[in-house]
């Protein structure tokens, strides 16, 4: 198909189309005469990813190129394709004097559960951000509520992750990851505030339904 | 104390909580003479509270305000007050079409599990939107997913909101769950993240740790 049959298929505005080309996201179409090129469903394909890469994702565009060139370096483990898409996902590192110390306390618990988790995932320093604001704040992080998320994001993720990563094209397993990792997070995140409510107000005992602006 | 020792003990510089109380988030201390006041205990808890919506929640002033508005608020029950409090956390209202629908199956869920979860809840639309989002990219939201992740936060929940919410001032309440939300879900969703590299690791059956940038 020519550039505008794919603009028309994909979406993608054909100046965009032209940009990922100059950059090298979209490999160049095959030339069917001067200035023009034919372009196939790989071409869809890759549109497609680039979106979910930087809509869902929230990837910057130079960002999205390293996950690329990690789907086109077949050389490249469907894992350990999946790791730089994982991590490209974020946390940003931040920097933090106390974060080392913290750092350890993750290392203690993965090592204590078993995961086999890269020393460069960008969730340990996440977590050990978070365990850092919880000390600033005075308050030790609980180490039975730590367990017991692990006991339940480790259920969840048995169950998952065969899901995402069974054989399917790299291209399409990629797209399963940033959509498990960002789509379903928000999904859990919003379960876990309406599952609070409704046990503040189980605890609280309310009985008659308010129009205020608090919980019903 | 003195406006300048009370800056010293919160770590607020003076300016700011001179701007608080011409905003009136910060309640007048005792006027001592001409232009002096004496500020107490309340005053120091107030700061604390305030630098936990707006550092660790994320909250702007005005926001801040509606829900210093909720504390100060005696006729206001504890559940309506924490309410207030957690509805502000957000996220903000989004334009959605499609949001309707997604909103429509969203109170089925709740309905299903007996949640008693306000009409205003913002967490409502969080997850119709990421229904929609699903649904937009050609996937229909996995119910058997949805209901695994409803039962794992059903249950964290369950052990957590009495925690929160026990017979503790109200200033402390409101700094419990800013706390139990937002900190409390950076560290689900890393341990979430770090569960998945696991998972993915065993599915994919890697045995050699590796130096590359992706999962080892």
């Amino acid at each position: 198909m020519r550039i505008s049959e794919l603009s028309r298929e994909s979406g993608v505005p054909v100046a965009t189309i032209k940009y990922y080309l100059r950059e090298g996201l979209l490999p160049p179409g095959a030339s069917t005469a001067v200035n023009q090129a034919s372009y196939g469903d790989e071409h869809l394909r890759r549109l497609r990813l680039i979106g979910v890469l930087t809509d869902v994702g929230g990837l910057r565009l130079r960002t999205v190129a390293r996950v690329l060139e990690a789907v086109d370096d077949e050389g490249l483990s469907t894992h350990h394709m999946l790791g730089v898409a994982h991590h490209a996902l974020g946390p940003e590192p931040t920097d933090d004097a106390d974060l080392e110390p913290a750092l350890t306390d993750v290392a203690r618990l993965l090592a204590a559960r078993g995961w086999q988790v890269s020393d460069q995932a960008p969730s340990r320093r996440a977590l050990a951000h978070a365990l850092c604001t919880l000390r600033r704040l005075g308050r030790n992080p609980d180490h039975a509520v730590l367990d017991r998320y692990a006991d339940a994001v480790d259920q969840l993720a048995s169950k998952e992750v065969p899901h995402a990563t069974a054989t399917v094209p790299r291209t399409e397993a990629i797209e399963n990851l940033v959509i498990g990792t960002i789509v379903y997070e928000a999904v859990l995140i919003a379960l876990r505030r309406l599952a609070q409510e409704h046990h503040s107000a189980q605890r609280l005992a309310v009985t008659t339904p308010s129009s205020r602006t608090g919980h019903a």
